[in-house]
């Protein structure tokens, strides 16, 4: 099994995510397990699974789904994106390995440069230069900038196909990773300063926590503003110490947190190693929970 | 599938709580699924589960296996208690029934008078008089009190067996009741007038959290003091909830949470709930816990 998470550029035309997700699903074997829209990134994200090969299919027909649907030159949204298939993860699930997901990557950013002609850009485990590890490194500049750089600047020129981009599609940043939590913390405040001091002060690149990456972004039809993150490796740091230190933070501003959201799926030591750590209780053995418990005894006995 | 959580008076010798385990463990179909002792309880908790009739026979062998071990006249321990099998509760867990779980409450307990001249009280939803339905009317006066009122009182009689307590073993409380978790928060200070100040403005009887009962106890061993709370409904009362509302009364006292613990197992639903009022993420849907998500796939596909 393995998880796709593709970003699209369009989070406010139901009908056009309606359309993508159809694509998605489309291909036998293919699950849609999740999906999730924001209006003020201009968003969606769209989380499936099944085998590499239907995982592969849906990917691509994704991405053929999106180059019809969206067009970048007229996009707009606080989120940085640079395609309109904009991420495109690959994520092993249970038996597959991130060398699997490499592989899977690199054929199918090769074929959606082939039959679609949209170059494609290849980051962390998959990338195939060191500068294009970080997703952020990647995307510099977006979509108004990049297009301009990628005909002259080799090191920005795609990893498959170009030089340019794609002129309405933009570029596929395709790349395999560990699973990641999505997870943004929405602040009772309309000063975008806050959230983007609060997303400095947390993120690892700065010195904050480990393995976080973290954004500050306006969402103006909520009045709200967002530290927007993503927790690369949960173990490091947890959900728990994220919305701690979010709050600390926002006590000493006098500002108060509206909600989170969690964006697509997290794994479910992710939840119970939140709680826990919440809740004082120390290492959490997950077979405290009864249904885990007695799913370990039933796979024992067959 | 029903669960069984005997309370057992005994958290001192490690090789007395062996033998209670093995005694419960000897029946083919009943799995252990968890246990736990305290020293300043003096008390452990050992959680099984298996099919009905394997889970009535390992809990007559618990309640032979406590008489033979345990003297209640040299009992001492913090906790309330009444009999060496002190509290014997029986839980639906998937395809069982309260109701089920009320036949083999009345037939177990009916069996250890019969077989041990152990008398049983019966609780919650097992109870045959309506001011036997909270386990803390039933064990007040403790095993000192309750086996002279016993002999006397018939308000105070068994439900089954006496009149009066058996001498060392006193009597088992024998009840059929939803899944509760056991969760207890430890607090930095040996003051114990601060644990049942706590616990007083916490528990449902007094106006406090619906579905929360507490005892404010001391750890003396560890020169702490705890509030140790059943949550009787986590849906109504979640442990978030908890949590925070005695966080809030520490901070107040400037007394400061050491750790929490948690007796027994609880129920995915209550970590992800827990978790997601933390966060606050609102409604979370079990779903977006991916392993739930698949498993929920797998299931529909079998």
């Amino acid at each position: 099994m393995v998880e796709c998470v593709p970003n699209f550029s369009e989070g406010r035309n139901v009908a056009t995510v309606d359309s993508l997700e159809r694509a998605i699903a489309s291909v036998p074997g293919t699950v849609v397990l999740h999906r999730t829209s924001d209006v003020d990134h201009n968003r969606s994200v769209i989380t499936f699974a099944g085998q590499a090969a239907s995982v592969a299919e849906s990917a691509f027909r994704a991405a053929a789904a999106a180059q019809q649907l969206i067009d970048l030159r007229s996009h707009s949204g606080v989120h940085p994106r640079v395609g309109a298939l904009d991420v495109l993860p690959f994520v092993p699930l249970e038996d597959s390995t991130l060398e699997d997901c490499i592989e899977l990557t690199h054929r199918t950013g090769e074929r959606i440069w082939r039959e679609l002609g949209i170059p494609v850009y290849f980051y962390e485990a998959a990338a195939r230069r060191p500068d294009r590890c970080k997703l952020e490194d990647v995307r510099r500049g977006q979509f108004e900038e990049l297009r301009k750089l990628a005909m002259v600047d080799e090191s920005k020129m795609p990893d498959v196909g170009g030089p340019g981009l794609h002129p309405s599609a933009g570029a596929v940043i395709a790349g395999a990773r560990k699973f990641l939590i999505a997870f943004n913390i929405n602040l009772r405040t309309e000063d975008l300063d806050v959230a983007k001091e609060f997303a400095r002060r947390i993120r690892a690149s700065n010195g904050g926590l480990p393995a976080v990456k973290a954004l500050g972004l306006a969402l103006s039809s909520r009045h709200l503003v967002q530290v927007s993150m993503n927790l690369t490796d949960f173990e490091q740091t947890g959900l728990d110490t994220v919305f701690e230190t979010v709050a600390r933070l926002a006590a000493e501003r006098g500002v108060e947190i509206e909600e989170s959201e969690l964006i697509g799926l997290l794994p479910r030591q992710a939840i119970e190693q939140a709680a826990a750590g919440f809740l004082k209780l120390g290492i959490f053995e997950t077979q405290r929970v009864v249904e885990n418990r007695l799913e370990t005894l039933r796979m024992r006995r067959a």
